[in-house]
């Protein structure tokens, strides 16, 4: 089936107290972006990327999306001010009958045997969402206090969060709500149930500096 | 108030696929458990260790204590088979009217302000269970399918684990169950609530090769 990733890269990088965009950050001289791009392009020689960046990016990103390995397969999309409405504005160029991967554009360490485990359950059931387990013991705050919760339960959600484009696409076409914190969200709004699968250790997010010493490390 | 550091090392370093269990490993030429040794005897003065091992490492104990900036300060306890069973050896060797941190021994890079924020409100409060926010979206498994959590509401849970030993020392002269995951569970099913306090993300658990990386990073 046709594959498209939606990148979404939409991040100020206020929290690594930088003054350049966390996606933008070097690792080993490339970006952070070049890595999740490449990611995708390889995974599959049929993957498109719409590449979802701030307006104020858009020439950066050109940059990133012409150093990787297949330019052509990369398009851009100007992303609005929410996750929502970015991961919305990447829709609206993708086909029909397809799967859809919706990636952190900073998440530049998934690998491409995660990106082929997701594309075929989401071929088998609809959707895959990766997540893993909580090494830490974990609460949950409840008024003044809290309550522990069997760890084995609770699950780290990461992406690309992965879809039938009809499930995905017709799930998107209603009003932004509070509640739309991720994809898998958007989609039980809709009324589908969504599918886990499991995830990866290594695939973090990059948030803090600590982040990026890891990816750094790791992809040394 | 008198200070005691009841530190676990118990692990068989399984997870990290290595013969030398992770306590043991060598992070900048020391062993991961020399700098949590370290960071509790530095903390205070008047701070002492009860480090409880298995009896197989009794003896590589030892050295990593003699290392250490006061061996004086530390004591050895032999663990049982349970986490439960060995902070409760650890607890024989302490004194009333204290504040007790219990602390993982891989948990090598807890900082000594995290140490003294979690006395000062075990002081006041009778316990500080260090929390830290998830970045990622979390979900609880529920049955055959999973729920969306507010991951604000969402707490993992690190050492030190810190409590007035007028809380402790009732609380652990119980049989062990099943629901002792750690030591605020045991705590709270002696009918106290416990005091949530400030974490650190940089205060993470060495569990996997990738942990390993990151300490040393840190510790750079």
């Amino acid at each position: 089936m046709k594959k498209y990733a939606v990148i979404v890269a939409g991040g100020s990088g206020s929290r690594m107290g930088a003054a350049v965009p966390k996606q933008f950050l070097l690792l080993k001289d490339k970006p952070v972006l070049w890595y999740t791009l490449e990611t995708f392009l390889a995974a599959y020689e049929d993957m498109e990327v719409v590449l979802v960046v701030p307006a104020e990016h858009v020439e950066a990103a050109k940059g990133v999306v012409d150093a990787t390995r297949a330019p052509e397969r990369v398009r851009l999309a100007v992303g609005g001010n929410t996750r929502f409405d970015s991961v919305r504005k990447g829709l609206e160029m993708i086909g029909e009958e397809s799967v859809v991967f919706v990636q952190d554009g900073v998440r530049c360490l998934t690998s491409g045997a995660l990106v082929r485990r997701c594309y075929e359950q989401a071929v088998r059931l609809g959707s895959a969402i990766p997540v893993v387990s909580s090494k830490d013991s974990v609460r949950l705050v409840k008024g003044d206090g809290s309550i522990v919760v069997d760890r084995s339960l609770v699950k780290l959600v990461q992406t690309p969060q992965t879809f039938l484009s009809s499930i995905l696409l017709p799930s998107y076409r209603v009003e932004y709500r509070e509640e739309f914190t991720d994809e898998a969200t958007v989609v039980e709004a809709s009324g589908h149930a969504v599918h886990l699968v499991e995830g990866e250790v290594n695939n973090i997010k990059i948030t803090t500096p600590l982040d990026m010493l890891v990816a750094e490390r790791l992809l040394s």
